[in-house]
This record gives structure tokens, sequence and C-alpha cells, in this order.
């Protein structure tokens, strides 16, 4: 049976954003709960992302705030103001401060947000609130995901919940496209703060599915205390954990995607020049497509290691896949083709790049590039 | 009539490398030309790049000795021995210094060359160079590439001939995939140099196919002196439009590429600043997708600006689609989407951004991302 943490409670709908499945949901807390945030540092970031840094700066949320279907980006001052009138109207039926709630919007960019249709689907809604809603709520912010990513996990009486949502114009820089994570525990917001940015860095921020940071990243947690204390180093590993499995999820998930790719590097000068190489990996379309079509061209993989910008010892670098390995301390090893082209059939395919000269280490998720990538990408609006 | 510059012959043959279309091709000058040449930054460069490094060095080259379907590269010792046997067999067959002849090798990476059916094909080729065997060498280079590229210019009684391959693994630094302009034209090694790294620098350094700089990139210059001098100014003007036109080509003939993209930046801090988020647009996988799927999903265009690097003043950005405005001045123009999917109907599609603070401008050229990119890259060895 799944728990939920204590306190919480949430409600969807369909507010007529676009179609007729689920796109507005509210998630609120009993009382007011420590928070931490992480927002998308794209330039042109949404109008919801200047609402919701001015709401969290205080370290005090009470209730998110969600429409898919329309990021409000790009939107001039009207869809700045669309951001406020949707805060104010969910704390109005919440009967909260406005500033305790956190606004997001996801979808296209550059289209007016028709709140009205938000403002008219709002009324009542405090009456359906429910504590296993909050699985809903991971379907009604979901665009172009193919299945809603919730998790949860308990620390003896301790429950955290959290969901994810993203599948394309990924790749996080501070956040993913939008994940909540909602705890019972009793965390202040500095040690929440802390504990999210470690967490995110070697989780949401180490996925891509296309290299495009999106406009509306937004990560926030919330803990609200009513089950008491927890150990923070347990809460620490396993909130990373959390994290690491919904960054998965989102790279298994990505638009059109058949295959989860995980690279492994290591022997780098530094975890942040490893990192740089792993995502230069899952950034190649080179790459990508050889691996949707299961092809062993694994000479792609050796072109992008030496394309890094930081120097690379050619001849200390050995590449594997899972155990598969195709060159061994700066040579090729016999041709392993054959071998490798089976190895390929996986929908799990790992790669694993020693450059063999210092200490540095990143492990970074991506998906291959299929035709339905290009399908959804080249018919998104219209 | 297609006029050749003086001196210089060429022949292609089939020497089996993988299949029966052309694949070998040499490349004469009469007399020892002076020579400037530019490679690939990229650090597991092929081995040929190696060897042609040092044959240019001295500013003199004779002879140009292209394998197409298999680029001699992560191929180890036996790869740069490799290299230089294709040398000393292309010498010894027209009776000149190998530290004259420059290799080239352009394909798969990470297979080990066939080079005993190059050193089988090579005698007798002599007797075979003509002067108008120049665009058969246009299409014994090509690999994905759907037509073969091949330009020539005058100057009063000087020629200049060029051509270029390329279609994927495509976003040249400091060189194209493989490109080789030849004049009959006297100009010093030096000058030669100098012409080549600013028109390369506008022309094929400025494109884009897919974000993956190659490991064989090469464009090297010979100009022989048998029709005497030229006036520099003239002639650096004629050969950067040359590059240009070049360069646009290959992207247009970009793997799968239906459009070819323009992007004028204008109003960054720097040239540089301009252009790289004119790269950062046409690298791009969901505006080369929105713009293959005609939809007008101009959004994607304000995402990508604010993820450039460098500060952006949000607040005087400008983008357009040739004429039609889609935001003005930071705020969006009236929905333009109609007008917009109209235009997108074109095959060479002009997206000008202004960031309205600065000097800096830039043009730079890719295509956009189609079902059969996917199918040609999913694909490739098998």
């Amino acid at each position: 049976m799944t728990h939920f943490p204590k306190g919480f409670t949430s409600c969807s709908v369909n507010a007529g954003i676009k179609d007729d499945t689920l796109d507005f949901t509210i998630i609120y807390s009993d009382v007011r709960a420590s928070a931490a945030a992480m927002f998308t540092k794209n330039q042109f970031c949404g109008a919801p992302i200047v609402v919701g840094k001015e709401h969290v700066a205080d370290g005090y949320l009470q209730a998110i705030a969600v429409n898919s279907k329309n990021a409000n980006v790009a939107t001039g001052d009207k869809g700045l103001q669309d951001a406020r009138t949707m805060t104010e109207t969910v704390a109005a039926e919440l009967g909260i401060n406005s500033a305790d709630v956190l606004p997001s919007s996801t979808g296209v960019i550059g289209v007016s947000l028709p709140i009205e249709k938000i403002v008219s689907a709002v009324p009542g809604l405090k009456g359906q609130l429910k504590a296993d809603g909050l699985e809903q709520s991971a379907k009604a912010i979901m665009t172009t995901d193919t299945y809603p990513k919730f998790r949860t996990r308990t620390i003896g009486n301790i429950t955290i919940a959290a969901m994810a949502k993203g599948s394309g114009m990924i790749e996080p820089n501070m956040a993913t496209m939008l994940s909540y994570i909602l705890t019972d525990a009793k965390i202040e917001a500095a040690d929440l703060n802390k504990m999210l940015k470690k967490a995110v860095n070697v989780s949401f921020n180490s996925v891509s599915v296309d290299g495009d940071t999106s406009t509306s990243d937004t990560v926030a947690m919330l803990a609200n205390g009513l089950a008491g204390d927890v150990d923070l180093v347990e809460f620490e590993s396993v909130l990373t954990d959390l994290c690491i499995e919904l960054a998965k999820e989102i790279a298994r998930d990505g638009e059109g995607a058949t295959k989860l790719i995980e690279v492994q590097v290591s022997g780098a000068d530094s975890d942040a020049a490893a990192k740089k190489i792993g995502k230069s990996i899952i950034n190649s379309p080179l790459v990508k497509t050889a691996i949707f079509g299961e092809d062993p061209n694994w000479g792609r993989i050796m072109s992008t290691i030496g394309n890094s910008e930081d120097a690379v010892d050619t001849t200390s670098v050995s590449v594997s896949f899972a155990d598969v390995y195709v060159f061994k301390d700066g040579s090729p090893t016999e041709d392993k083709r054959a071998e490798l082209e089976e190895y390929l059939k996986t929908d799990e395919v790992l790669i694993k790049i020693s450059l063999g000269n210092g200490a540095g280490t990143a492990t970074v998720w991506g998906c291959d590039l299929s035709y339905d990538y290009v399908k959804i990408n080249g018919e998104y609006t219209t």
C-alpha cells in the first residue's frame, strides 16, 4: 500500500486549457511547510518562475498550483499578471496567503495563458482535496510524457512522496522540468536547500533528453513537520536515491525514446569534467541515432570524446558497452561489432568511459533519438 | 563551359573499400604548389590528419590523395602506418616526394583501413589524370552526401576550383569535413594561410548539421602559380564568397535535410557571442524538428536564446522569420502563427535575431532534423 506524507492533500481537474485531459492540479499542506526550490537558469524563464522565486524566498510554502498544456513563457506583462492571478485565486479558495502558493506552468511557449479558464475552475476545489490525490497530480502535470512519474519512500514513520514530469526540452540546469517532493519530516528550510542542491546535482541535473534547457524547470520540496524529526544523513541519502530514480524515469520516457542510456565516466580531472563528457555523449545525435538503430557504430563515441573542451590523453582512453570493450588504453580492441550488435538489443544501454588520468567521475542518463522524437516535435503545436 | 585551374589534373576510381562506388581520388599539380590547410580540432583526429599536418608544414604540396567509406580514425598505430603507406604509394606512382602528398580519409570511424586495396588500385593512375577530372573527384569523396559540391570562379585569367563534401557529423571547427580549393594564381603560402583562415571562419566554421565536430575535417588550398599574379584583395573576396557557397551546400545537403536554415544574429556583444547564439539555434533539435514539421512553434527560439551562456537583455530581443515578426523589443507580437505556418513552407528558412545591445553580428547555416536523419544514422554501419 502506498504511504502518503501526513497533512498533504491534492486534487486535479480539467480546466479546458487545450483539450479534455487533466491540466490543473493543487497540492496543499494543512500547515505552512518549510520549503526549498530550484529553478531553471534559462534567461527567458517563465512568468511562474519569477513569481515562484518571490514566494519561496522566505523558506515557506503551503500550496503548489500547476497547469499543463501552456508554459506561460515569453508572454510579456500579461503573463506575469496571469501567474499572480493564479496564485491569488488558489489562495482565496484555500484560505491561505497567496505568497505561500508556488505557481507552475508547463506546455507551449509564447502562447498567452487562458487564465479565465483557470479562474473558473478553482472555486470548489478545496472540497475535493484528498490524501491519495497525489498520484493523479503526477498525471495532471504531464505534457508529452507517456506515463506519470511518482515515487514514495519511508524512513521510520516519516514519508517522502515525489513526482516529476518532463519528456522533451530536457537538459535540466538546476532542476528538472517540474518536480515536487513532499515530506512530513520536520526539517528547516536551510537544511532542505542544502540537501536538495546536492541531490539535484547528481540526479535531474545529470539527465538530458535533447540538450535544450527548458524555460520552466522547477523542483520544489515541502517539509510540513507533521511526522516529527528525521536523521538528516539518512534523509539525504533516501532523497538522493529518490531523485535519481525519478531522473532516470524522465530519460527513459524521453520524447520518442526506446532505450535508456547510462554513461559512466571515470578518470577525469574533476567530477565536472566527467559530467561534461558524459553529457556530450548523451547529447550527440549521432550516438543517439546509432543506439536507436542498434548499430554498433562505437567510433562516434570516440569522436565525441575527442571534441571535449578539456584536454584528453587519447592514449589512455578505454570505452566499453557494459563489459564489451571496444577501445582499451588508447587502441581499438579486436573487432567486437558482432558482440556489440547483440548487446545493443537491450533497452538499457550502459556505456563506460575511462579517461585514465584523474579522480573525477560522473554518471549521466539520456535516451536514444527515434523517428517518434521527430514526429512529436514536428507536430507539437499543430 | 567550366574553367579549370591550369596545371591541375585528377582521376577517381573504385578501390573496393566498401562497395562499388567511386572511393579513391588523386588530385595532382604539374608543379609544386604553395599550400595552406586547416584541420579538425577533435582530439581523436584521424591518422591522415596527423600525416597531413606534417606534410603541409613547409607550405608546399603537389598532390592530394583521398579515400571515402573509411575515416582511418581510432585505428591505432596501424592506422598511422596506413596513412603513410597511402602517401608513399601515390608519390611513387606520380614520381614526386611523399612529403608533398596530403592524405585524407572519410567514412566510418574505428574500422581498420583496407590499405592493400588502395595499394593495388594506385598503379597506372598517373596515365588517367585529366584536367576535367575534378568534378568526378568531388563525387569520389562523398559519403552520405546526396550530390557533389563543386564550384569554380575566375578573376581575369586566374581560375579557382573548389570542392567539398560533408553531410553528417558536421559542425566544423577550423575546417569542414573535406574541402579542396585549387588555383593557378601565384600566391605565397603565408598569404594563402591568412586568407583561408578568414574565409573558413565565416563559411565552413559557421555551419552545423548535427553539432558533432568530425575527426577528419580538412580544408586544403593549393596555388600552383601557373596563371601568374592576382590582386589579393579581390582574390580573398572571391575565395570567401566561394567558401560560403560551398558551406551553404553542405547545410542544404545535411543528412536527411529538407530545408536550409539561415540564422542572422545582430546586436550581440561580439561577433563570437552572436555566432554562439546562432549555432545554438541551428543545433537545437526542438527548433530543427519544428522547422521540419513546418510547425510555427517559435517559442523554442526564445528558449534557446535564453540558454545562452552570455547575459541576454531579454527586454530588447526581437525575432522574425524573414519579415514575419513574432517577438519585438522583448514582447510577443500579435499572434502570427498562421502567417508563420505559411512562411515555413519555404525550403530556405531565414531567422533573424536582434539582441539589440551591441555591434556583434554573425550568420550561420544549418538544416532541419527529419525522419531520414534518424534512418541514415540508425543504419550507418549495418
